[in-house]
This record gives structure tokens, C-alpha cells and sequence, in this order.
């Protein structure tokens, strides 16, 4: 039952714009999509796309510059809403960093969230599902990437799904939510007090235990002012230090937390997700 | 009294907006800047764009795609606001097509417009004298470029300023204003009702007698729901011909009138800015 909402040509593919009834939030869910050329002709490999806290399936499409890459690699680009919407969570529009625009990517066990706020789910499963089945896309050469709140859903997702992801990065991404206040207040909310059950949301402490074979990658801007308080990418160094998981993080003098600086860098990205999908 | 309000790090650049009391429009003006690397030991060319109807000094900044190419090609780009902001004319904010960001681009004759709305003596005098004194800058290689109402200000700019602007180009500009409709609202409160009047900001009128030496690239998507009313592009095609100006008039298929539109197709005119810039 997907809608086309919007759709535009974009260096010679097209950004698409849909909805969709969800059985897993129980509201209407939107996505975008970038088709590249090449899936005119045959079916290509996937980047999922999760964006940040306030952000919606458009901010990627319109500032990220990422279609002109994609065009030239081959890559469909599916970027979800970051929450659900108009679910009627009593207090979910009171917060920036809670509720709409705010899910954190997990599946809540609380109330009055537990209902709707399945995002984990949702990108997993469901809009895996739907793009499997609705666009040319090879399900076994996926990527997934983000920023911030995005950046932590895509390394929790690649390091927790092994062998269903083939590709993982992030720019700027929250890696230790147990142990920042962003991911204190909304894992607090969403899965309750026991911290035991944080820890499998938390992308610094799911690196010992991950069955995933994957090279993150992993980009941050040294002024980015959420960088000590609610980021700390050190936490993501140590921990895949100790496990021996390959990580390339790379600190970018100068750049903050906007999409001035993934924009700046996706080139990169985009290529780091090709190599690996390509090669699947 | 220029005053820096945000600065992003970008492509080993800076994207800077500014404000600023102006002389001309007696209100706070604004405008942001890509200040690409080379402007860190060097003057380098500089791109004014102008943008379209509803838009500000932030669009094309934050979804044009264009500072991967202006820090290659070593171009500062300038972007100033649409129009006036705050000038308390009646009436100014009630319409997306005239007043607040609608300007035009023009110098009004008609109250309550006059005192307010002389965009184009901004643009062309007191944003260019401080560009040129407050920013690493060569003058001499000034270049002008816009989008729709935008791309309008640009082709009558650069006609019009005979050997000021070294290079110019547009995308779905608005080239017949006084046959369309956003063009007859705009003069007709702007300027009045003499059309004589109006010939002075209307490309396809001013090619004839344009003393300017330049090679005009256009832009446009064949899907572009404004095509036929409003921009009319076949009437700049027929004047360059009568008059043996220098037009590149690209249709492109299935593109529209967004920035999904202007962002693939940026590339090539930075570099077509670039070539004739760095000729100078």
C-alpha cells in the first residue's frame, strides 16, 4: 500500500518521495528514495539512510549532496522518517529529543511507548521488506548509515543484524547512549531503568560481542559542539580497539554537526558502502 | 558593520552568513558566502546568486550541491536574501509573489515600494562594494548566476551592467517578465503601469541592445510546471538569435523547477563561470 508522494529528476535518477500504513508503528510511515540510473536496467545494492534528532526522510535528499555519488556508483539510497508520526504518544511533541523526530531507532518495552515507537523494527524488518519487494534492489548487498541519532541507529543495526548488513558508517554519531544525556533521557523513556537492557542499543558495548564482519566508518567534526558531551567517539575507539574490530574513524579538523559536514564528506562514504556492496 | 552570524566549516572552506544595515533598502540585509580554500593565500573569482521567488540567502547554500565545485574551481560564491525583510511596507508579506522575498531584483518607483525595494542598486552597488572590501576578492572576475525569479535578476543584471559581470548564467530563469503573470503583478506594483518602464528589466527585451560580451548558459527542466507560463524560454532563445547573442539554452528532460533540478546541473555551470572567470 505505498503512496507516491513526490517525486523529482535528479542527476538523471530520480528522488522519490512515499508513505505507507505500518503494521509495526501502527502509523503512517514516510520514506525517501534515491533510484540511481542504473536500476533502470538492473537491480542494485541498497544504503539505508537514518537521519537525526528533528529530521525527517527529507533532509538527507535535499542537503546531503549524495545523489550525484550514488548516480555514479549505483546505489538506491532509502532514507526513513525518524520516528512515527501522529501516533498520539501523549507528551511525544513536547521534546526535541523524545518522541517525534526521536525514536533512537529502538523498540520500546514501555508505556506509553511500546505501541508505536518500534523503529528498530520498522528499518529492520518491515522497510526492508517493502524495498526488497518494491524497488530493484539485492537485498544481500545492504549498507546502512546516519547522523547523530542516525549514526547510532546504523552502527547498532549493522553491529546487531551480522550478515544482514554488508556495509556500516556513520557521520557524527551517538556511540555510547548509555552514557550521555541524550541517551540517558531516551532510553529511560522508551525501555525503563534497567540499564541492563540499554546495553543492547548501545553501539560501544555491543562491539565485543558482535558477530558482524564489517569495517566501520565513522566521521566527526572536531568543533562539533555535541562532541564530549553526548557523542564521545573514544568510547567507539577503545571498545573496537579491544575487540579487534575494524573501525577507521576519521576526526575532521574544523567541522561541526551539520549538514554542511556530511555533505563535505559523503563522497567518501558512499564510496566506502560501494566497495563493500560491490564486492558482496 | 558587517556582522558574521554562522560559520560551517565546508569543503575545507567556510560557508558564513552575514548581516548588515543597508544603505539602499533601509533595513537589515543579509547574505551568506562560500569562501572556498584558495581565498586563504589568494583574491579568487566571485559568483553573486540569486534566488528565487519564497527563498532566502540560506537556500542554495544548504541544497544546491555547489561548494564541492566553487572549492575545486576556486570560486567565492555570494548569496544574498531575496528581497527587503522587516521594511513594514503594507501588503509586503501577504503575497508569495510580491514583496518579502519577491523582490524582483528591481529599483521600485511606485509607493509604497520605492524607499524599500531597490534590490537592484543593492545587488549591483552596495553588495558588490562590500564584497569587494571585505572579502579576498577579485572584482574584475565577477560572474552572476540565479534561479527562476533569480536567474530573471541575473540575465538583466549581466546585460544591463555592460562589462561589470564577466560571466553569467541561469536556471529556469523567468526571461519574458512582462508577458507572465508573476512579472505583470511584480511591475505593475514595482514600477507602475507604463510598460516602457518595464523593458528595462526584462532579458528578453534588453539583449538587443546589450553591450555586454558574454555566453549566457540556461538551464531548464521540460517538466518544469512553470515552463510554459511563466518562463517562456523560447522568448530568450529568439531574441539571442535576432540579436546574434551568445546563448547555451539546455532543455533538459524531466527536470522541474526544484533544487533537485539545480543541483545536478550545477557542476557544469560553476565550471562555465570558472572558464570565462579565470580567462578575465
Amino acid at each position: 500500500m505505498l503512496k507516491l508522494e513526490k517525486k523529482f529528476r535528479s542527476f538523471e535518477g530520480t528522488v522519490e518521495f512515499y508513505s505507507h500504513p505500518s503494521t509495526t508503528t501502527h502509523t503512517t510511515m514516510k520514506f525517501s528514495v534515491f533510484r540511481p540510473p542504473q536500476a533502470a536496467s538492473r537491480k542494485v545494492p541498497v544504503l539505508y539512510w537514518l537521519s537525526g534528532l528533528e529530521c525527517s526522510e527529507e533532509n538527507f535528499m535535499a542537503k546531503a549532496g549524495a545523489q550525484r555519488w550514488a548516480a555514479e556508483l549505483g546505489l538506491m539510497i532509502v532514507c526513513p522518517d525518524t520516528s512515527p508520526r501522529g501516533a498520539g504518544v501523549p507528551g511525544e511533541t513536547d521534546s526535541w529529543d523524545l518522541g517525534v523526530a526521536a525514536s533512537f531507532y529502538v523498540n520500546s518495552t514501555q508505556e506509553p511507548w511500546a505501541k508505536n515507537y518500534r523503529m528498530y523494527d520498522y528499518i529492520t524488518k518491515e522497510l526492508r521488506t517493502i524495498v526488497e519487494k518494491e524497488f530493484p534492489v539485492v537485498g544481500e548487498m545492504s549498507g546502512i548509515s546516519g547522523h547523530s541519532m542516525g549514526g547510532h541507529g546504523a552502527l547498532v543495526i549493522a553491529l546487531k543484524e551480522a550478515g544482514r548488513y554488508q556495509s556500516a558508517s556513520a557521520f557524527s554519531p551517538i556511540v555510547a547512549p548509555s552514557l550521555c544525556p541524550w541517551g540517558e533521557k531516551a532510553f529511560t523513556n522508551y525501555l525503563g531503568a534497567n540499564k541492563a537492557t540499554w546495553a543492547e542499543y548501545d553501539a560501544h558495548l555491543l562491539v565485543a560481542k558482535s558477530k558482524a564482519k564489517l569495517n566501520l566508518l565513522v566521521d566527526i567534526g572536531t568543533d562539533d559542539k555535541f562532541l564530549v558531551t553526548q557523542l564521545m567517539p573514544e568510547k567507539l575507539e577503545q571498545a573496537c580497539a579491544a575487540a579487534q574490530f575494524p573501525l577507521t574513524l576519521n576526526r575532521r579538523t574544523g567541522y561541526d554537526h551539520s549538514y554542511y559536514f556530511v555533505s563535505s564528506f559523503i563522497k567518501e562514504h558512499l564510496e566506502h558502502h560501494a566497495r563493500a556492496l560491490n564486492r558482496t
